[in-house]
């Protein structure tokens, strides 16, 4: 815990926000209450964006099932639309309000929400997964009970039952999460790096240049990834199969794929983090996962799918799974312990200062009016000044969890799923937060957020526990709908809370964007779903125009989760059991060379298992990404420290917003039909020789 | 003319031979007089390194027909040998001459002339196109006449009749092209950076900066053909057929093949020879001969195959062969006026002092003494002063010149190819040094030796002159040889004095050096070809292991040719006309606006009819390449036009050398039948569906 906030992430991310001084540009920019940053303009846009979002994210969902990240898109668009509007306003001489970059920052987080609900509504996986058309396409026979067809109204009710959760579920952590673990949420950082960017007031000399820089490395971005898109003709064509270490290792999933995005993902997260994701993907894709395949046929049958729960990939999400579990779990009880030492003592330790109102010596007043002299650590105070500014009251946040968890125990069984019990429910979100904790923690050291990882656990163990005859099919996917919902929303308001912090919002601001947001995707999403696919088209059938290839495979996974545990492949649950309580080993063992082993602060080079635990499912390429990301750093530092560090953030926030802006193109792309042109393939030579007689012949 | 030496070369060239002072690094270091540059260690040297490249050339020859450049690799080993010799006799206190960067050179030259007869000897090409086995193959009849088997004895003689001719044709114009239009060579002169740098002295701060760079590009540049290598499984795989701009800018040879190589070269050329290049480009493949195209089955039939004379590539070959006479012939006619009027008119003009001795200014052994004051052009200056040292007499040249050939044309008719006769090579010995010119200018412009190309011009040429009936596909085969082996030793020895140039070795070493080198490829050639391939193995199988496909293609343009002139595809000769016509009239338009247009310098973008020729028969990738060069050379430029000025030729030398480098450790993989795993493919959208069907299938 401590040794995250005050060694390693003091190597780097300190830079980006203490010595560079963006804030130092802004000093004579007002910031405005929170009750102005969301504006009647933001919310309109946010709106607009929202549709347009929505029904991006729904198609895609059917289609290929591969979601861009939307943060930059939406901050980018943000601004275009109320930047377009202030400059008119203002020629005709109307405008009363300046366009800040907070209110940038609302949208943002607004669009981000509402367009999160479209994913975690779970169209494409575990609601059409309940219907009976997708149910049909299965081998095995289905009760009514185990079956649900999507509507409109129940679709709506769930969300609104279980969207607004996480929002309440995480929110009290967030001082601990920005501010004392220091968490980089590398999308969320870029983004506000971007906003940051776009508002940076006239005369600002060195944050002038850093934008220049971000938008030289956006731009580039941005074309190789329109570049790379040339040669994607089909799966497995084009840069991301970029074999770079041979067939085999691809095989493994050891390459590195191209990607900008994870390069300045990389250039963000501190060194550790991307050694851990590294030594995590040798430990599992190297090592375990090669070694237990060649014990298929004897710990598991030989006869099925490659993305079944019951063989390799079992072994993949449960002990994934089991290590986050493990290192989230030490960490929410670390904090706990800490917690209630620090209430019943009564010299408070520093450890929960945040917790209490700001400091002294930092005044967000004093700030305002204007000092000329600036330490090296203005940016860090002037943020942190603002982000205790607007407190949220701890007992809101609880007192929301409970009323919502209250009522959707009561609604979620007696008016939607009758599978689930009323125990089920409530167990389910006796847990959710804990999972919540561990993706938003996960996210802030590595960007990925693993909210269907979640997902797939809830699947097996409710499926397990209602059990097939109960109807456990439709009570899992349901079960994994709420913890879905919960999963990503809290990891989406960390992130967005990041950005916040980052661009001086204020956190309540961020907080009701968030819940507007929430509104806005949970009233959409299965409206767009409803009137513009499900009524028009036959969803889920594999050679139509929108497959919906989860449907089948959440299904797939709830129907063997009604088998139980014991279902499972050999070993997979010692095995997982071993990783959990590793997890916490290596926890431990850190924290007890933290405390005693000061010579060589050997502590710092413990891997962390949060990271270690993410590659074990995804395999190692985007940590080879990464670590390239840490190699140019560094290679950078070694050359010109000062200049690495002032221009990093910089160039890292343009390699993710450029690769993450092309996205909206190729899904538009995409959507219209337009197909890359042409597939660049790897073959071994033998593959390549029986291709060359196919082609060369009539 | 002029043109080139005074503006566009200054822009770029002097930079490394005038103010980066490479040679202030050296000036303290003693050079030996040019009988101690040829040494006899060079000698056992240069003969064991030549028999290894033989080896090589010979059996690449007959395998793919690709043949790596070899100057720096023989620089390179040339060093490392003459190195470690010159280390052990140093430690046991024996040696007496120290090792020179002037021997290195000696080595290099003799090395390659040796290793370029192995090439311009045509085993695989026009000698084995000449044997009964390779004629067999055709579908016509073959009279006793048009077939003459290999044997080593006439092979031999055959070379020492006709290579040390080019040698003697070119030798007089060196201080022409060396100093007066100051060709860059850039093969040449990176393999004499690469040999500056091994020999800088110590305690030369630029230089070893220069060096250090150079090692980096070289190092990057070598690692990444290697790395390249891996992905090229089969013909057509890998980055050089990247289609950077699509798969139909692919076909017409619009792409970046990622050739550290030719971006080198493009950063050495001048910006004018790098974009008459891609005019030259975008004029042939771009727009000339997808329109000739468009009248296929009008002007030439349709079920002749691509390689054919007959057909497209008839064109290309013609048009390009016509436009290089017309730029090549302008230039000689021109000389010849410029010094017959300097010879009549008694104030000799500027133009042709570099003919008359040393000027008084520069004075080797007063620079010899070690003058502390240097000038901004103390390299070029102390260069030309040892090139123009070591006089070699005109006299001998044309003496040497009309001996060899009496002795060809005696010899050649009646010991060798009957079927020439004494005034066909006598024609061949008139026309020769005008090709030989041609060649080697453009070879210095762009660093393309064309010298097949004017060979194929002499079996059409030749074959048409002599008839089927007197053996003309014989005589066409002979006269190819005669003049590929004139043409090409003397692009490389031209190539072999711009090297020598650079670091101070005298070209009489340099011309010694050659002729040894040549008399070694003389002998050894043959010999390795003879008992190393043409008496253990079936030379020119298809489906053997030496295919030799070149020696069919060569054959067939004769077969072509004995039915003349005529059988050329319609419009041919005129376009071939009109283009010879325009070189002339480009460089007229270029020498006028020269002199009565002085205010804008129009002349200056005025397109070298040579450069663009090149392309047009060879694409434009390499054009793109090159462009790509002087793009990186130019940002350089603007942003620190310092540094780029003293680094980029060391980072120009450094990519070409390591690329060539890599030539010889894959030819020995290719040798020893190692293939490279993986093929990177381009497959349009449509192909790749059946690729996918193919591989996917059981």
């Amino acid at each position: 815990m401590e040794r995250k906030k005050s060694d390693d992430f003091d190597d780097q991310v300190d830079q980006p926000q203490g010595k560079v001084l963006v804030e130092a540009a802004f000093r004579n920019s007002h910031v405005p209450p929170w009750t102005k940053q969301i504006t009647v303009r933001a919310m309109v846009t946010s709106f607009i964006l929202s549709i347009v979002f929505n029904f991006i994210v729904c198609k895609l969902n059917l289609t290929t099932g591969v979601i861009p990240s939307l943060n930059v898109a939406a901050g980018l668009l943000g601004f275009a639309v109320l930047k377009a509007y202030t400059t008119i306003l203002t020629k005709v001489g109307l405008l009363k309000q300046p366009f800040t970059r907070q209110e940038n920052c609302v949208i943002q987080t607004c669009v981000v929400a509402s367009s999160g609900i479209a994913f975690s509504s779970g169209t494409a996986s575990y609601v059409l997964g309940m219907s009976g058309f997708v149910a049909s396409q299965g081998h095995e026979t289905n009760t009514p009970l185990n079956v649900k067809d999507p509507h409109i109204g129940w679709m709506m009710g769930f969300l609104f039952c279980v969207s607004f959760l996480g929002l309440f579920s995480i929110m009290p952590l967030r001082k601990v999460m920005i501010m004392k673990y220091r968490l980089t949420y590398p999308s969320g950082t870029a983004t506000a790096y971007l906003i940051n960017s776009f508002h940076t007031p006239k005369g600002a000399k060195l944050a002038k240049k850093q934008v220049a820089v971000l938008f030289k490395s956006f731009c580039f971005s941005f074309v190789w990834a329109f570049f790379q898109w040339f040669y994607t003709a089909a799966d497995g064509c084009g840069f991301s199969s970029f074999p770079t270490f041979g067939l085999q290792a691809h095989a493994q999933r050891f390459y590195f794929d191209f990607s900008s995005t994870y390069v300045g993902v990389g250039m963000i997260c501190p060194y550790l983090v991307n050694i851990s994701l590294l030594v995590g993907a040798i430990l599992s894709w190297g090592i375990m996962w090669p070694l237990i395949e060649k014990q298929k046929g004897v710990w598991y049958s030989t006869d099925i799918p490659a993305s079944s729960l019951h063989g390799i990939q079992g072994y993949r999400v449960f002990i994934a799974i089991a290590m986050m579990l493990g290192d989230g779990l030490y960490h929410v009880v670390y904090m706990l312990i800490l917690t209630s030492c620090s209430l019943c003592c009564t010299p408070k330790t520093k450890e929960i200062d945040f917790d209490s109102s700001p400091p002294p010596s930092v005044n967000p007043s004093s700030i305002e009016a204007g000092e000329e002299v600036l330490n090296p650590n203005y940016d860090e105070e002037r943020r942190i000044a603002f982000f205790l500014k607007d407190q949220i009251p701890n007992w809101l946040a609880f007192g929301g969890y409970v009323v919502l968890a209250v009522i959707a125990i009561i609604v979620v069984p007696l008016c939607i799923f009758p599978q689930l019990k009323w125990y089920h429910i409530l167990t389910a979100y006796m847990i959710a937060p804990v999972l919540a904790f561990c993706n938003a923690y996960g996210t802030g050291l590595t960007d990925w957020s693993l909210a269907s990882n979640y997902g797939k656990f809830a699947i097996m163990i409710f499926s397990a526990w209602v059990g097939y005859a109960k109807g456990g099919v439709v009570a899992g996917l349901a079960a994994c709908g709420v913890m879905m919902s919960v999963v990503s929303t809290a990891s989406d308001l960390m992130q967005d809370f990041k950005t916040g912090f980052l661009t001086l919002s204020s956190p309540r601001s961020m907080f009701f964007s968030q819940v507007l947001g929430t509104a806005m995707g949970c009233v959409m999403s299965p409206l767009v779903f409803w009137f513009f696919f499900y009524k028009a088209y036959r969803l889920g059938d594999p050679s139509g125009p929108y497959p919906a290839p989860y449907a089948q495979m959440y299904r797939g996974m709830a129907l063997l989760g009604v088998e139980g545990v014991s279902s499972l492949p050999k070993n997979c649950v010692t095995l997982a059991a071993s990783f959990f309580a590793a997890a916490i080993a290596l926890n431990l063992l850190a924290e007890l060379l933290k405390r005693y082993e000061t010579k060589y602060n050997v502590y710092k080079f413990i891997p962390i298992p949060m990271c270690m635990a993410i590659p074990f499912y995804l395999g190692s390429y985007f940590a080879i990404d990464m670590c390239v990301g840490s190699l140019i750093l560094f290679l950078w530092r070694r050359k010109n420290k000062q200049k690495a560090d002032d221009f990093a953030p910089a160039v890292a926030s343009g390699l993710i917003c450029g690769d993450s802006m092309w996205g909206i193109p190729a899904a538009i792309l995409s959507l219209s039909g337009v197909k890359p042109p042409i597939c660049m393939k790897f073959l071994s030579a033998s593959a390549n020789a029986k291709v060359e007689k196919l082609l060369s012949g009539p």
